[in-house]
Parts: structure tokens; sequence; C-alpha cells
């Protein structure tokens, strides 16, 4: 196998070279514990502040409003858990949307079977949700809403701006939560802008460690913690600070934003350049991704062949792709995501997620192509049918 | 400052040089998310399951029944909540220390406010829990028991034996919690050998990474998440995992308990000399953890003289050490600890932790008492009343 070719960004990122320097040297030289009141401790916490104001400073948000967790999954959990829990007077009603990460599903799920009511908003065919769809179901009773910005499988991106305007039409008082994990460092996001009250990023997809990330909580939002203990993050999670995770993702936080203009361009070339040989090559091929999704995430669908047969074949050549999210790739069951855009289960089966970073290039995505044209003749039932 | 004297290990550790470097290996060769299907994920995937079988070695336990999560903090609230709420006809009994972790103690707090009738256990001068007001306190309804192995500030060890014999008399069906934080590494834990059902474990207290942890919970023993998601760790605890930090725990646990038998000897050798220096230079001095304490934690009483004004004199000669627990340091509040083993105010007001790993050396506690020499005549309340 010669040069590895990674296009399964989505799932995880291959840390920057200077964030694991920095991990390195702050767990030998600044291993305090930010809560001891020696230097040691001292030095620790002064690390953290500098990592809240990087990460702030992406959002253009207060440092107060940024609380550090484990990483995106625990974010999720306690914007949604943490603020009904907080409010319990807010009304019983919440809605999200039909394509949203396991980690917010899974959270209604739970909050459906504890009585309240839950709504699942339909999406169309480029993954975008129904605004019609919001606005018959937007109540006064609606507590709070969570949408993704970015689908990890997809790239579809939601119409903040215009679920605010529904929001503030027909429920003032709820509480709009973005999933911001897959966008983060690729688009600019402000939420003081966007009239969004939380937020949920993730160190990992930016290149930064893994096992960290941060809730962004609008001053004046009350919420309540899921783990309880000592009180760090001004009593909103607790447990000792992960100084390394924390200053790491602080420093990939501001390197991913530093450069988000020159990446969007750059990777919306990369986008334009691999989907124009997919539709030279493969007549048949489907683009799941729209036009104006993410561009870092590019959904093919490959008829008459099983998406985990190209993935395999695939990864023989050195190249890394996913079938969809990594998080549900070890189920069985198919993207709930490309189901809910109405994608037929034919082209479901033959689906590949090609997810892109800043660092690949258009002679990787070529590689692919080549790659692909050799693969896909062999493994497609077609072809087998016929021999 | 010349060399630097670190005897806040209760608090915090310096991660073993070794683990750092493997860190650094996994960050940048073997970034894939484990639930990724091709090599890349497999790889980490492969990874996990390494450091689990190192962790359950160290427990002689089933690397199944080892879950990996983000910290101390977060295994003593998955096992105590996890539990209960995944049992919920076990009773609504629930029994736990006055000298236990915040991470516990909050829980049963948040526990009492469901309804829950919740028993904290009074302990002697020694720190170890009452017997016979155990005895008195298990009753059938009992669920669960939480007490920790090594108690955080003042080393003292729970009978634990006493306490599973109890529960076998008067409440079989009641499931033991152990937060073993402080002693895991540091004593030989066995929880099959010890019957107990749930033990939580934290890397950093160990010269691992922080922000992770671990829970191990018996076969057959049922509890439910915290967090929801993905459905990592076997369901468990979703979230991606966190490879490098489990990766570092599992080599730390297994290098920490290959010596754990030689660093037993080497620390109860270092405690004894620094209690015999401390008495022969300090007649009113009275060291609050007992003989049979965890050796690695000795607290120390100095009367007239505030804690924190002592703590930042040495630190300025460059020994770093605590007024309590680093958890609730931040908090004006007396030792809560200290206070539940009868220590007398003016006592409580004075007291140091010097923590100590395995590493420290005589040089480095005969530095410290010499220091202690200088310092406290300068800073005793006695001695400026004399100016």
């Amino acid at each position: 196998m010669s040069h590895e070719i990674y296009l399964d960004n989505s799932a995880t990122t291959r840390p920057y070279d200077e964030v694991v320097q920095y991990i390195v040297e702050v767990s030998r030289s600044y291993y305090g514990n930010p809560s001891s009141l020696h230097t040691k401790g001292i030095e620790a916490e002064n690390l953290i502040k500098k990592a809240r104001l990087q990460t702030a400073n992406v959002l253009r948000a207060d440092p107060k409003e940024i609380y550090f967790t484990s990483g995106g999954t625990e974010s999720n959990n306690l914007a949604v858990l943490g603020y009904l829990r907080a409010n319990p007077r807010a009304g019983k009603h919440i809605i999200t949307s039909e394509i949203e990460h396991p980690s917010v599903l899974e959270v209604f799920k739970h909050l459906a079977s504890e009585g309240f009511r839950v709504d699942y908003i339909p999406v169309d065919t480029r993954g975008t949700i129904k605004l019609e769809a919001l606005r018959n179901t937007v109540d006064r009773e609606t507590a709070l809403m969570s949408f993704m910005l970015a689908n990890n499988e997809v790239g579809a991106i939601q119409p903040v701006s215009e679920i605010v305007k529904i929001r503030k039409e027909l429920c003032p008082s709820a509480v709009i939560h973005i999933d911001a994990v897959q966008a983060f460092g690729k688009l600019p996001i402000y939420p003081a802008g966007m009239n969004i009250e939380l937020l949920s990023m993730s160190s990992h997809k930016i290149h930064g460690p893994k096992g960290i990330g941060a809730l962004y909580v609008k001053k004046g939002v009350r919420i309540k913690p899921i783990l309880l203990g000592g009180g760090q993050e001004t009593a909103l999670r607790s447990g000792t600070e992960n100084v390394p995770g924390i200053c790491g993702f602080g420093l990939a936080a501001e390197t991913t934003a530093s450069a988000m203009e020159d990446n969007l361009t750059k990777v919306s070339g990369l986008k334009e350049f691999f989907i124009g040989k997919i539709k030279e090559n493969f007549e048949d091929a489907v683009i799941n991704s729209s036009d104006e999704a993410l561009p870092y995430i590019i959904n093919v669908s490959f008829p008459n062949l099983k998406s985990e047969v190209l993935l395999h074949h695939l990864e023989q050549k050195g190249i890394f792709v996913s079938t969809g999210s990594a998080c549900s790739s070890h189920k069985s069951s198919q993207s709930h995501v490309l189901k809910a855009m109405g994608v037929s289960a034919k082209y479901i089966d033959g689906a590949i997620r090609f997810s892109l970073s800043a660092q690949n290039t258009p002679e990787e995505l070529d590689t692919t192509i080549n790659s692909l044209k050799e693969i896909i003749p062999v493994i497609s039932i077609k072809h087998r049918g016929k021999v």
C-alpha cells in the first residue's frame, strides 16, 4: 500500500501535529489539577482559560458561555436534558428532525418515554427540514427544538434563520439547540447573531484530540448538569478537567477557524472536482449531497453494489471512506438519513460517504476515482449477473 | 526555585513518560474512529481491546466487565445512578458514608430529592465507617451501598469484607459500589474475590492521562447509561471513544500495577519516615491519617495556623501540597471528612494533605520537613501573637 488517502474526516480526523505537540507539553509540564490552590493548579487553570477564550473567539461568544465536556455526545445530551431539567415549566413539547445524530435522537426517545410530546420534522430530498411542517408543529407548549447545522451523512445545512423566525412567530419562549459538531470550524457560526441558545461542538472532528467537546450556553439560559460532583465548569460539568484535551481543542479550534474561509474555498473546489469526475465516470451514480450542502461531505450512491463491499475494496487500496456515519455503521440497519430523504433502498445499499478535510488534495481524489473505476465493474451485481 | 517537590499526587499525578509517548503514537498513527468499518477503525478498536484487557488484568476481571468513561466522577455517577435507574424495583433505600467524594455525595443528595431514603454512615476517629451503625441501617429495602475504598483526604481504608458480610446477612440483594479512585493500582483490588458489584477507577491518579476512567460492572449486573447516543461501550457509554486516553490509561494501569507491591513497600517507608520527622519536629502537630490508612496520603494538622497560608509558603519553596482534596479546595467550607472524623475546627483549619507517589524520595520529604521548620514558626498565630 502506497500513500494513504483518508476520506473519512466526518468520522474523525487526524490531529494537527502542533495540537499533539501542545498536548505533550501540557501533559508533561502543566499536569496540575486546576482545582489545586498552588501554582501548578493555577497554571492549569490559566491554560483552560486560554482554551475557553480560543473557543469563544471562534463563535464570537463570551468565554463564560463555553462549557467543556467529554465530546459531542455529552454536549448534545447536556443541552437537551440539561435545559429541560432546569426548566420544568418550559413546556412538555420538544421538536427535532428525522435526520439527527443518535446522541440527540436517543435523548428524544428517552424523553418521549418520560411523557414529553415529541415531534420529528421530515426533510426534503436535499435533507433540509420542511419549514411548513415545522410551522405546523411549533405551538405554545414547545420548550426546545434541536437541529443539526450540517448533517453528518450528507452535509445538508439547516435553514437556522428560518427556524428562528418560526420560533419568534409561534413560540418565542422555546429555546433552539444547534448540533454543530460537523459544522464547527468549517462554517462561520455566531450563536448570538443567529439568535440561538445552545450549540454543541466536538474536538476530534476538527483535528483536535478525542474525548473533548464543548457546549455554548447563551448567558442567562439555565441548564442543569448531568454529571454531579466537585462542581467544575461553574458546576455545570463536574469531574477533574481534561486539561491537555481542553488545550488541544482550543488550539485546534483556533487553527481551523483561522483558515476557515480558505479551507471552505479549497474544499468547495475539491467537491466540485470530485462530483464532476463521478458524473463523468459513473453515469448511474446518484449524488445524495446537494450543491448547497457542507462541501466537506459528499455522499454518493452507486447502484447495484453493496457499499460495504466497495468500502473494503477501497481500503485495500489505502483509501478510507464510510458507508454512513461511523456512529451507526456498526449497525446493520439502513441509514435513517437517506431514508428520510426519500432515497430508495437500492440506492441506500450502495451509498458511500466521502468526507474531506482541507488537507486532502485533487490528486488524492483523482486516485480515488481511478480506484472506483477499477473496483466498481468487478463488484457490481449487474456485472456478476452477466458472468 | 530549585527542584520541584510534588506532594499533591492525590489531586492528580504527572503522567508517566511512556504513557505520554504512547498517547502521541496513538494520536498520530491510530487516529481512526473505532466505529469505522475500515482498517483504521479496526486498528483503533483493537487498541481499545488491549487497554480493556490491561485494565481488567489489574482487577483480575473479565474485559467485558470494564467500561471506559470520562473519569472518576462519571464512573461514580454511572455506577450509582445507572444501577438504580436500571433496577427500579431494587428498593428505595441507599447507603453511603459521611466522607465520600462529592461525585457520590451529590448524586445521593439528588436521589434524596427524588424520594430515595438515604443514610450516611458515620466514621470513627480513624475515618473508618462504624460497622454497628451500618448494621443498624441496612434493611430489606436497601438497593445500593457506596463506599470509598481509600479516602481521598486522609487515606482511611474501609473494611469492605465486613461490609460484604453485613450485606449478606441483612440484605443479600443490595449491590455494593466501591469508589476505588484513590486505591486503584495502589492496593490489590479484585472485585470478584471481594464480592462487590461496581468499582470506579480514574486514570489521572495513577500517572495516566486526564479525562479518562473506567467502571467495573460485575457480569449480570444491569445498569442504564447516563449518556445516550451511538451505543459505544456496549451501549453503556455513548460517544466516540477517547482512543489515546483509553490507551494511556491501560498502559498506566498495567505499569502501576506491575510495581504495586514494591511501590507500597516504598511508600509505606516514606510515610513512616515522614511521620517520624513530623513528630520529632512538631510536638503539637496531629496526624489525621491512621497507621492503617493508605500510605500514599498523609494528612497532618498544624495547630495555630491557616493551612492555606502554609500551602502558599511551601509552594514558594517549590513544594506542592493540598489543604484538603482538590475537588473541594476551591470552596471555603471546612473539610467534611475531618469534621466527620471528629477533628476540632482549630485542627481542621491547619490541616495539610501530603500525598505521595512512588516517585517521591526520602530526600524530598527531608527538604519538606526543613521547609516546614522554617515556615511554621513564622506563620503560626501563637508566634505572631507574641511579637
